[in-house]
Formats: structure tokens, sequence, C-alpha cells
């Protein structure tokens, strides 16, 4: 019999099928055996009546690993349970093989762990249903991320991760040794690489980890991370880099809730509210506004702080029905050498992040196409544009206009799902006291 | 006037278009200048008539970037090029605009250059239709890979790059100063995490950059590429995962085929030779056979040598109509610890090299999934099973017979396209002499 998935049972009602996957939970109740049956992609509710399977069913415990032949059935109307994918059937159970056993466990997944026990035993604690629907949500939401835009004619390109400079200068880079002595750096963004690569293909994206040497002891950081990255040429100024990421968001949004419907009800999270145009704000009126609508004065800071994020998503909520809101022109030396500044508004750039449900998730804006331009911000930086020969061979040879964003993938999904943590967004995170088992700090 | 891509000018004959790209080209025919035009998807021959418009194109050189609105008009019948995606039309300059100049190129983008030469000036000649066909292929490559396993069930997950120890004790890792001056390294293979996920979502693939700190100086390795793996539970046996492989190379050969017809066409490059089902031979019988034909006695090799493997591909093409053949049960010491043994061929293993056109490209296999023998078995290999604990964790706590493959996107592009050098399919090289630029050793 060739194995039917979980997810697919419902077309099988009243026929036998092959079924394979875990135990997931057993519980007797007195002459019956109840099993819940996970495969990668769905669970359901076996029943296991008195008779021979039964006998191997008694020993069954969570994990081990089974193969079960049963009759697909529909349950009776009061049984039915709407918010499972199953809910209106269950098997029973014909046969049941053991393929694999497993240590008892050392805690019952559905208890309220603590994330760094989470962590400890993340082997086990990814199989919970929570954290099952957690990464099943950032596969689709990088499936939809690739999906767009490629049909928007963008070419997707592997950034290398290893590179020979700590080009930006911003120091939080980790050292690599590489062959014969000599030094390399792990890559902070694909930011070098995709501005030459829109010389290549105009209309690039890149999806791929980024490195960050920094101690960090936040909700929303690690040291390793996913990051979705777009740059494109032949752009007006940095509105339309953000038109385009606001189709991408309806888009995403549209996608996540055909495919995840289940794992959003599994985490009590809720699609974002979005409007056909998102809100836009230059930095400066943002400030205005918090002065206006709270009292606190910070026209003055050169940037906004986490707690101005959060009243800004906030506002945006409320006011402007939108989980979304774009702030523009970031003050020139707060943003990147290779920033565009605005002609209109001396100071300030080109330049946006996206907010979203209280925090950035997206820095992003037009760049500086001219080389004379950029080598005299460079310089007027500190650094030494002799380290960036490579990359201004891609300006010298002609580039148009162009700009693009970066956004990381764990905390998109982060926010997407309302979860209070980074960590619980990132299969395996990378921070100043764990890689997968805890450091020992010069202990 | 809303931007046409030049892809899509065949649409608009006798309309008037606006086209934003590159000039790849100029010649001037007396009273004529014609011109190619190119944008991030084609290329498009211009022509530009006595006018004011043809004031401006006197000065245009190559890698300018413009901004044009023109004619868009069919060729006449004899100057039809079937060869290119616009040789059917021509497009008539109106107005042109020039964005950005381009200082003059070192060297005609057609020249044959030598590799460090292009790879010198990788900026800028990744813009010549030759590289341009390359990663458009692999961008293809790529997205066939992700939506045939998608189509299958599979999950994408991001497997960590920073990981904590040089968990196979191959030796080939590099090290990272990771934070408060703790070590790290760069993984060789995402190998463990794959497995680990295997319990979570049962079918798991990632794409992403791996790191081997060799001092190869070949034309098939580099020291950072992108590898594609795939790794599913509740297997029988490795012919599992072969059948499985043998379905995504037809996918994919589609797919190319459906996709990339004028990059094969510009590279001279033809899609391969393949079978319903692709050939397989065992280790022994492959060395006993080329025995037979050649007079070379390998019988008592540990493993296929690389005129081994081009002698099998050969044989495959010109005997069995297949550019593929697949390689199983190589000796149990030359696989890596977790490799499952085949219990019906005592020594050997049950796994997989799939050859192509001369070289391995997947290595693959099923692996062990009792804890037991796994513990056993790195033990014997001189490994401490204490450095695995965490990847234990998945096998202590129920999994599944299992297995999976590996295959480097870009070695896989090299040989669809018949290409001497993996570096020419690799964007960015990373090899002994070069990160980008070339590397001073020790010097």
């Amino acid at each position: 019999m060739e194995r039917t998935f979980i997810k697919d049972l419902s077309k099988h009602i009243d026929s036998e099928v092959l079924i394979k996957g875990w135990v997931d939970n057993r519980r007797d109740h007195g002459k019956l055996i109840f099993l819940d049956i996970r495969d990668g992609g769905a669970k359901v509710q076996a029943v296991v009546l008195p008779g021979e399977a039964q006998a191997n069913a008694h020993d069954l415990r969570s994990e081990w690993t089974v193969v079960i032949t049963a009759l697909v059935k529909a349950r009776p109307e009061k049984m039915v349970n709407e918010k499972e994918l199953n809910g209106s059937l269950e098997i029973e159970v014909k046969t049941l093989e053991v393929l694999a056993k497993a240590q008892e466990l050392p805690f019952d997944q559905k208890a309220e762990l603590n994330l760094d026990t989470r962590l400890d035993y993340r082997p086990l604690t990814l199989r919970s249903s929570r954290d099952r629907a957690i990464f099943k949500v950032q596969h689709e939401i990088l499936r939809a991320y690739r999906e767009f835009l490629t049909g928007e004619n963008f070419i997707e390109f592997q950034a290398p991760k290893l590179v020979g400079e700590d080009a930006e200068g911003g120091g939080n880079v980790f050292k690599v040794e590489y062959l014969y002595d000599q030094t390399a750096y792990l890559a902070t963004s694909p930011q070098l690489y995709k501005q030459m690569m829109v010389g290549v293909f105009e209309r690039v994206f890149a999806t791929g980890d980024v490195f960050r040497a920094e101690k960090h002891s936040t909700t929303r950081h690690t040291n390793e991370y996913t990051s979705l990255d777009v740059e494109f040429g032949f752009i007006k100024d940095h509105t339309d880099i953000m038109r385009l990421e606001a189709r991408l968001m309806h888009f995403m949004v549209k996608h996540l809730g055909e495919t995840c419907a289940l794992q959003f009800k599994e985490l009590g999270a809720e699609l974002p509210l979005l409007k056909e145009e998102f809100p836009v704000m230059k930095m400066r009126d943002a400030q205005k506004l918090i002065l206006e609508k709270t009292g606190e004065d910070h026209t003055n800071e050169p940037d906004l702080d986490p707690s101005d994020e959060r009243f800004l998503c906030e506002y945006a909520r409320a006011e402007l029905g939108s989980d979304f809101i774009f702030i523009t022109h970031y003050p020139t030396p707060k943003r990147p050498f290779y920033t565009f500044d605005d002609p209109e508004v001396p100071g300030f750039t080109r330049s946006f992040d996206l907010l979203f449900r209280g925090v950035e998730i997206t820095t992003g804006g037009q760049r500086i196409h001219d080389p004379e331009v950029l080598i005299a911000k460079a310089k007027a930086r500190g650094l030494d544009p002799e380290k960036f020969g490579f990359y201004l061979q891609a300006f010298k040879y002609g580039m148009p206009p162009h700009g693009g964003w970066g956004m990381g993938l764990e905390r998109l999904t982060q926010k997407f799902l309302g979860l209070g943590n980074l960590k619980e967004a990132t299969l395996f995170p990378r921070d100043i006291n764990r890689i997968d088992t805890r450091l020992s700090k010069g202990e």
C-alpha cells in the first residue's frame, strides 16, 4: 500500500491507509487507546480497539516512530473539532509497527518552558506544535519573498559570506583565520555585492546568513541571522523602493493567509492590518508628532529610539488603520556612507525604515551611483577608498540610480507571529551565551 | 510613459516605448548609429537616425546607462536573426538621455580573457553575455530545486553557518574568533542540522554557503560554495533517495529547457541525456567494468578516482544513453561515521554518488538512526560523542530511518553548461589566491 500523508487523510474517508510518523501523545481510556500521530505535515487522532494492534500500543510512548495501517472514519458530528485540520475524522488502527523507540522525554512538550530550556533541548522542543507552526510560517515567508521578486523580474544571486575587508568599517565583524595566515571576515551584509550585481542583472535579490559580532543581550538581536536583500536600478528615488516593498508585503500577507491559517491559529497570531498604500512620515515629522501627542521632546535626536518606534506603530494602527509605517529621511550621519542625500531636504537622506508592530523590520534607501561622490563620502567617514577598489569598479563602469533594502527573516517571522523574543523565531540561535550548547565564557 | 522591459518588446511592434538600460555596444555606420541596448533581462538593437537624438548618441560608449524613447519596428525578413530574443525587431530611437557615464573599458567584453583577468574585473566581466547567461541559469537551477522539493512536501530551513565544534573531525574547517575569546568554526555542511530537522518536519531542505579550509588548486574546488541539501525520513533504504533525486533532475532539466534555451545556446551547451530511470552500479562492479574495458585494475582501491569517474560517465552516455549514473556501496571507511552499513553487503554502505559529465555532483546515502550504533561508530573513528550531545538528542528522542544528499550549486551549474572551471560558475570565488582581489600570500 502506498503511504498517505496525514494532511491528506480527509480524501480517504472509509478507506484503509498506510501512515508513518511519530507518536505525539498516548491516552489510555479503559478498553480504548487513543494516540495522536504526527508526520512532517500534520496530526491525526488514532484509536486502537481491543485486539492485536493494542498489544503493541500499550508500550508506545511519545516520539516513538511508527508505521500504521488504519481505516479513516468521519467523526460523529458532536465530536468534530473545527480548530484542527483533521478535526472531523479519526483513524482506526489495524496494524502497528514500531520503527524506533525514544527515551522518556525530560518534560511535557505542552509545558511552558523557559527559553533557555527550549534551546538546550532544541532538537526535541522544535517538534512541539508551537515550534513547528513558527518554522512552517518562516518557510512560507521565504517562499513568498522569492516568488514575488521572481515575478518582478529579479534574479537571485549567491553573495559570499567570507569577505576580505571589514569594508564598512563598522568594527562589528567576526574575524576568520583564512588560508596561509591571511585574515578574512564574515560579511555583515551582502550590501556591496548586491550593488555590484545591479550592474549585471539590474534587479537582484539574495537570501542568506549575515554575521554581527555584537555583544547584544536583547529580545531583538542575535549574532547570525538570515538577511533578505533586494537591490535594483533605474529608480527615481527611494519612493520606488518603498512602493515595491509595500506590494511585497501585500503579496506575503495574502500568501500567509492562504497557506498558514492553521499555524496562525495555533500561535494565537493575527495577520496584519494593511492599507493599499502604507503610511509614510519623515523622521523629523514623526518626532514632532511624538512631542505633540506624548509631550516627550525627541525633536533634536538624530534617530528614533525603540520607544519612538513603538509609539509610531501604535499610532499607525489606531489612527491610520495600518500595522506598517514607513519613516523616511534619516540624517546623513546616521546612515552608511553610500546613502544618497536628498537634495531637497539638506542634511537628510533618501532612506527609510519600515516599522511593523513596534520595531524596524527593514532598512533601505537610494544609494549613491556617482563614483566621485561615493569616494568623497567614504573619505569623509575616514574610510579608505583603496579597500573598496573592487566594489568601485561597478560605479566606474556605469551604474544607474539604484537602491534597495535589507530585512531579517527571523525578525519578520517574530513580528508576524507576535513572539516575545527573536530567538523563538530562530531555529538555532547564536548569541553571547550560546552556540547550540551554552558557552562557558571565561569560566 | 511606463517603462517596457527589453524582453517584452515583441509585444509592442509599431508602438512607442520607454526603455532603460546600458549601452552594450555602439557602431557608427555613416549616417546611422547602431546601438545594442541591454537591461537586466535582454538586449535589443537600436538605430539612431540623423537628428536630435544622434547628437547625444555620438558620445555614447559601452556601459553608459541611458533612458530611451523609441519606436519598435519589425525587421525586414532578410535581416531577422533567429538566434536572438529580439532578432526579429529593432527600435528607432526618438529621444536619448544619459543617466550615468562610464570610464573606457580596459578590454573588449567579447575578448577571450584568462580567468584571473575575468576575476580581477568581476563587477565588469559579469556583465558579459556569457556570464549573464551562466548566472541566469544558476538562478533557474535553484528555483527548480526549491520548487520541486516544496511540491514534494519538503520544508526549507535555515542551517547556521557558525558552529561550536569541528564536529565531523575532518580538520578542514575555518576558525572564527567568536565573542569573549571563544572559538567557533564555519560549517563544512549542514549535515547534523538537517538530520535534527528530520525529527521536526520529516522532509527538509536547505540551500546555503558551506566552507572548506582546504588548499585546493583544481578546476573543481573552491573554499566557499552553495550547498543544496536534502534530508528525509521513513525511507526503506538509499534507493528511495536516489529515486527522489532522479525525479528532481528530470524536473530541473525540463525547467531549464523551458526557461533557459537562449542561455544554453549562448554558451553552446546542451541539455543532458537522461532516461526515466538512471543507471545504477555498485562501486566494486564499476571497478570490474573499468578493468574489463580499459585494462586498468582499480578493483582493490577504496574509492573511485577522477579518471574512473570520467570513464563511467563516458560509458553511461555511450552505452546506456544517460549523462547521469549512480554509483552505490562505497566502503565503510570512506564514508562519514553516520553512514548506514548495508547488512547485505558487509563492509559497504548504503551510500551513493551521482556522477554527471565526468564528475561527482552529489554525495548521499542512508544515515544511522539508532543512537547506540551511532555513538559506537563515532567512538570507533576516534570522535568524542560528548561533543555530539546536542545532535544526539534527535536520535534519543525517536528518529526514523532517513537519509539525504548534498550537492554543490556551482558545480552543478558548471556541468550543465560544460564550463571548464568551477570558478566560472561561481560569482565571487574564494580560493587559495583570491577573496575578490588577489591575496598576498606571505609576501
